[in-house]
């Protein structure tokens, strides 16, 4: 593998500091640094006449940025890069892999040759120019909610199900969307599919402690800055969201529907049943808003048709790709966002026999995973590498 | 109802800068000031020649500080207050409703004459001086976990099952002991009794995001430090916790048990079972410290033996007692820790059908509580008031 090259960022104006564990300081830039504890499959060699023709849709983003990191990581071949955001990006330079690239403006004419757009500019963005780059031939893996739950475009996580992709290919240059799941249903689904694949989860009870990213880089600002001004005695500024973040927790921003359910609790609910092509399991949500950077936790209730005991659960997620097992009871050592912040890896831990349930039929479990990586740039770029 | 009075504080030099929504400087006196929205029962007068001799074991802490604030808003009537602490604490002087009064040191004589002992010392002081107390016909209010459950000593939250104290006198001077439940039992069990009057809790599942005041006034300490550490890109100082708390949460605290359980999970588990005198009921709970200052929050989702609807359910919830509902979906205005820190009540909200059921025998709700006041130093001063 290669040696992980210097990583470009374009929000300098927006760094944070963040605190690892050790006490290091963490600039947006060095927050895209590595793991040691990845099982990385290195794929190619980067820049290549073989590779395919690559455009990032929203490169600005906190998922754009994180899109240069992971393919640069994983030396994703590419023949050519273009940068797409918004015309009040457009014109600016970014240095990737130590070239000058610079940003496009995204228009009707910008996906003429490119066989992979990757898109995280939001919903509108990809309902207005995914059909637009299908149709010029580019297959869209596509970081929004807009195309999630339309039949007959895969929603794919690649550890789970990528055989739902397995008809797209690059080769025929005919245009395919592809659909990235929502953050929270990815970190669910590596911790719970291992055991859903052995057990079978009849019922899934998630409770999430879910991070400022979710919400875009402007939230983790908010976030900071907040915290400093609650610190300082100050009111706190409320921008992104309507009440106070910092020391605070909140019901998920996202719209509630008619049935009382947000609409992210809803997507673990609808997209977990399309991942695994069973529209009979039950899934509820409880989706929370916590302040923390950039990783997700969730606290799931697993109800199974066979019986599980704790130690195949835990043999099963050891094996699992893309899952590290984290899970010692005598020191109490048990996942954290904070630890699997900048990392692949969704982290499991707390895996237990659940007392309210019979027999062998339920687990507690405790997970964690980076939001913007596996729960969004990691796992579109997987896809892509699908495609290859 | 007579105004409320200046309150006093010893631990000044603790004193946190904590925030409200509306971005008010709160110190720890400030802090303990009252809400509008309380149904707020008024007792007595305060000092009084035929209220009881009152002793408070652990003044110095975050609930024993609490527990004056508490006695004195509600004016709890009292004859004399004797206030008791650790050898390190004696001589220092408290100035409560306009008096002074010099700490003692504990001891073995230190309840001679007293009616009610209030405790909030930790486990071991508890099971030292509690049955001194007891033998010297003081009747214990105990916050700590050493009695909770031993057979014949009620568990008791005052607005759920008064009655397992019913036997207990003050005025035939025979000493007994009362244990208070664990705070996130208490903000559990406010919330899902009056449903499980109703329709009887047959399984719960809990998910908590527990403050740092359930750790103590130095944990809320050291919450406060580690983010301005961490905000000047500083290592983080960890005496509390074994890991980074600013801006990062982990499983509970507690030791984890043979069961894979930590202690506060089965104290949920357990807790409720006597409570509700109900051994059949199932319940699992995952425990988890989130960075917020002094109010924990619960994911609960319940599963009912009778059909219980929605609207039945919010109805329930707006009539009981130390309940407040807060559950407008238009406008995403659900429970958060910061509202309800230093309010006596418990929130509730996010009331909704869970979509994982058959029927209407499933309900998730989300509650937020304050952890010092009812979740400690409150509950325990209702169970003294049910003396009088």
């Amino acid at each position: 593998m290669a040696a992980v090259r210097p990583v470009p960022h374009v929000y300098s104006s927006r760094q944070s500091l963040l605190v690892s564990g050790e006490g290091q300081r963490f600039t947006a830039a060095a927050m895209m640094q590595c793991p040691p504890f990845q099982k990385r499959r290195v794929v190619s060699m980067g820049l290549s006449e073989q590779g395919p023709s690559v455009a990032i849709v929203g490169v600005t983003g906190a998922v754009g940025q994180e899109f240069l990191s992971v393919l640069s990581e994983r030396d994703f071949p590419y023949r050519n890069l273009k940068l797409l955001a918004s015309k009040r990006s457009a014109g600016k330079q970014i240095t990737f892999e130590g070239r000058e690239i610079v940003i496009e403006e995204l228009t009707e004419d910008s996906f003429h040759g490119i066989d992979v757009a990757l898109f995280s500019a939001g919903g509108s963005i990809s309902k207005k120019f995914g059909p637009i780059a299908v149709h010029k031939g580019s297959v869209v893996v596509d970081n929004s909610s807009a195309f999630r739950m339309d039949e007959g475009i895969p929603l794919v996580i690649p550890e789970v199900n990528s055989d739902a992709m397995s008809h797209i290919k690059l080769s025929n240059k005919k245009g395919a969307l592809i659909a990235n799941p929502n953050c929270s249903t990815i970190i669910c689904l590596m911790a719970a599919t291992p055991l859903h694949r052995h057990a079978k989860v009849r019922r899934m009870v998630v409770s999430t402690y879910q991070a400022a990213s979710g919400a875009g880089a402007a939230a983790m600002a908010e976030l900071e800055q907040q915290t400093r001004e609650v610190l300082e005695g100050k009111p706190p500024t409320c921008n992104i969201f309507q009440r106070q973040y910092a020391f605070n927790l909140f019901s998920h921003n996202s719209a509630v529907m008619q049935n009382g359910y947000n609409e992210e609790e809803m997507k673990l609910v609808k997209e977990t049943k399309k991942i695994w092509s069973d529209p009979d399991v039950k899934v509820t949500a409880t989706c929370i808003r916590v302040p923390v950077m950039r990783a997700h936790a969730e606290s799931i209730n697993l109800q199974f048709e066979k019986p599980l005991d704790e130690d195949t659960a835990r043999q099963l997620l050891r094996q699992a790709a893309g899952v590290v097992l984290i899970d010692d009871r005598a020191s109490n050592n048990f996942p954290t966002p904070l630890e699997v912040s900048n990392k692949d890896d969704v982290a499991v831990g707390r895996v237990r026999h659940d007392i309210s349930q019979e027999g062998n039929h339920g687990l507690d479990i405790f997970v964690c995973g980076d939001q913007i990586r596996k729960g969004a740039a990691l796992n579109a770029v997987q896809i892509a590498e699908k495609l290859l």
